[in-house]
């Protein structure tokens, strides 16, 4: 925060725009959260609507809490990408149909005149994290998302890495096998193939399609499309050998590649997000220990490997986060 | 460079300290070279020997050209490691027998009475590229050094990231294969086991063993111990069927490498050191097309690959390059 910049105004609105949820948070400079709501997207009415949709629940939000549009200092949104964070512009999004080279950051500040920021949700999430989550301690972060892929997001001495362009952080796409599983990025054996919640369900749709035996298919009641990675932990729980094999194989591939991370930057913790973690010491006491036996020690000793603790809110909480203190980045 | 610090002196010290030679140079601020030399380490006789020597060896430059130890401003060292650069201590290194803790910079500064900084070996190699080598144009460079390791150096927005205990950039260490080739770190699968000078020979000398043919068996006179990677080069110069699938392999691997490099960090530049960059064409043509198969458009297009420009001497300018340019970091 420079000395030039007063905050006039007390608030920040923090906005994490998903594929199916819109998250909001209304918070002060503090970190404080005043209030908070989510909605649905509705994507498929295309971005115009999407937008217009954001700003009214915005509005809604700042109103029925007692608060005026004028309280707000800052909006910032976390969305899908790829975008190009300096200028606000989305290029385009897999889960926000007719998104193509929209210019979020304008629009919104159009309707708003409110200053805005726009970033790609996996720095938000992990900016969260580091604001008021699980990194709070820390200026050395790196942040898997777990989900339908793996989101990455890294923080050195405190400040985002963003990259030449902007897409930094793809740790998904990194190979851990270059002979592995075709990746939809036409790359082979990326991480993501191997130990985000979408492999997880797909390993065991793919093990049980080929004949295995399984609870997993009782769970779902013999309706294959209904696994996912809470399904296979659920098997797990109830001891079944195919959710443990395809468990140990989950953990071996996520500690590879958070061995290859720690070794890449010698971070001080790496917080994983994404329902999975709900698994707790199921998955991070196993996780720990395999990332422990191949990795050096000294940088093992220097590195926690933590679960996220903002759930949800994560993203809409970075968003706020780096409006107020990547602000200079933004131009805002 | 702050505005307090000024340059009485015109000149800085670089020195390269390796397993089998020390690399000198006589740079001044502005990076022009005015003397250099290298020098057999003799590490077999021990740090006190070794650090002894270096200083001979320093002042003996500096006379030798005309100049006075008084004209030295400061002295950078690159090191093998593990080390901390904060504190210019050795911990211990591979290639330096009886390097335990050694207090490399108090020392050097005690001989000398000149404030001198130490930092690793891979550190000071992509700092003297970016300084005056092929990284001169960038700010975000990936360093990677194909010797007996593969040895990493990350710079972004013009500083290097050193990591929590100044052990970021074990790029080498990033494994490419969870149930791939043991690396002698214990891990499985690590870059620089297949894509390392060391590995291609390596991997020759299996495939011989196992009873593959190559022309290579002849080029070494049936003496598999003096297989290199340059007798592997010379094995696909001659159109030798095992060279081509060793050599492709490879080509494989450090793509894969480079890739997830590349989505990890979006830089501008990778830049590729080694003797193996002998191979000009023959190794960044197949190189290039291999990465772009299999990474982002938009992170490949924003990236070169190419060959360091320094040779040897990279490490001992880049050693000055960061006392001169990070010197608040080594509190000198």
């Amino acid at each position: 925060m420079t000395k030039k910049k007063k905050y006039f105004k007390k608030f920040l609105i923090g906005i994490d725009l998903g594929g199916t949820n819109v998250y909001m948070v209304l918070v002060d400079t503090k970190g404080k959260i005043y209030a908070e709501k989510h909605f649905p997207t509705l994507a498929e009415k295309g971005p115009d609507f999407v937008i217009d949709n954001i700003i009214l629940e915005l509005k809604n939000l700042v109103n029925t809490n007692g608060y005026s549009i004028k309280d707000i200092w800052r909006i910032g949104i976390g969305s899908p990408g790829p975008l190009d964070s300096k200028k606000g512009i989305v290029y385009g999004a897999v889960n926000l149909p007719g998104w193509k080279y929209v210019k979020l950051k304008e629009k919104v500040q159009k309707a708003t005149e409110i200053k805005t920021a726009v970033d790609n949700d996996a720095n938000c999430a992990i900016y969260g994290e580091k604001w008021l989550g699980a990194g709070k301690k820390y200026n050395n972060i790196i942040g898997l998302t777990l989900g339908t892929g793996i989101g990455g997001g890294i923080i050195i001495n405190g400040k985002l890495i963003r990259g030449i362009n902007y897409n930094a952080g793809e740790i998904g796409h990194m190979s851990l096998n270059p002979d592995g599983i075709l990746c939809k990025c036409k790359g082979k054996g990326c991480f993501e193939q191997y130990a985000s919640a979408s492999a997880i369900a797909n390993i065991a749709k793919e093990k049980i399609r080929q004949g295995k035996k399984s609870i997993i298919t009782e769970i779902v009641k013999g309706d294959l499309n209904k696994i996912t990675s809470k399904v296979v932990y659920e098997g797990l729980l109830a001891n079944d050998e195919l959710a443990k094999e395809i468990w140990n194989e989950f953990i071996k591939y996520l500690a590879t590649g958070i061995r290859n991370i720690l070794h890449i930057f010698n971070p001080e913790v790496v917080i994983i997000a994404g329902g999975v973690i709900n698994a707790g010491e199921k998955l991070f006491v196993p996780l720990r220990e395999a990332v422990k036996k191949q990795t050096f020690e000294i940088i093992y000793n220097a590195a926690k490997i933590v679960p996220a603790s903002l759930s949800e809110r994560a993203g809409a909480i970075g968003a706020a986060g780096l409006v107020l203190f990547e602000g200079d980045f933004y131009g805002v």
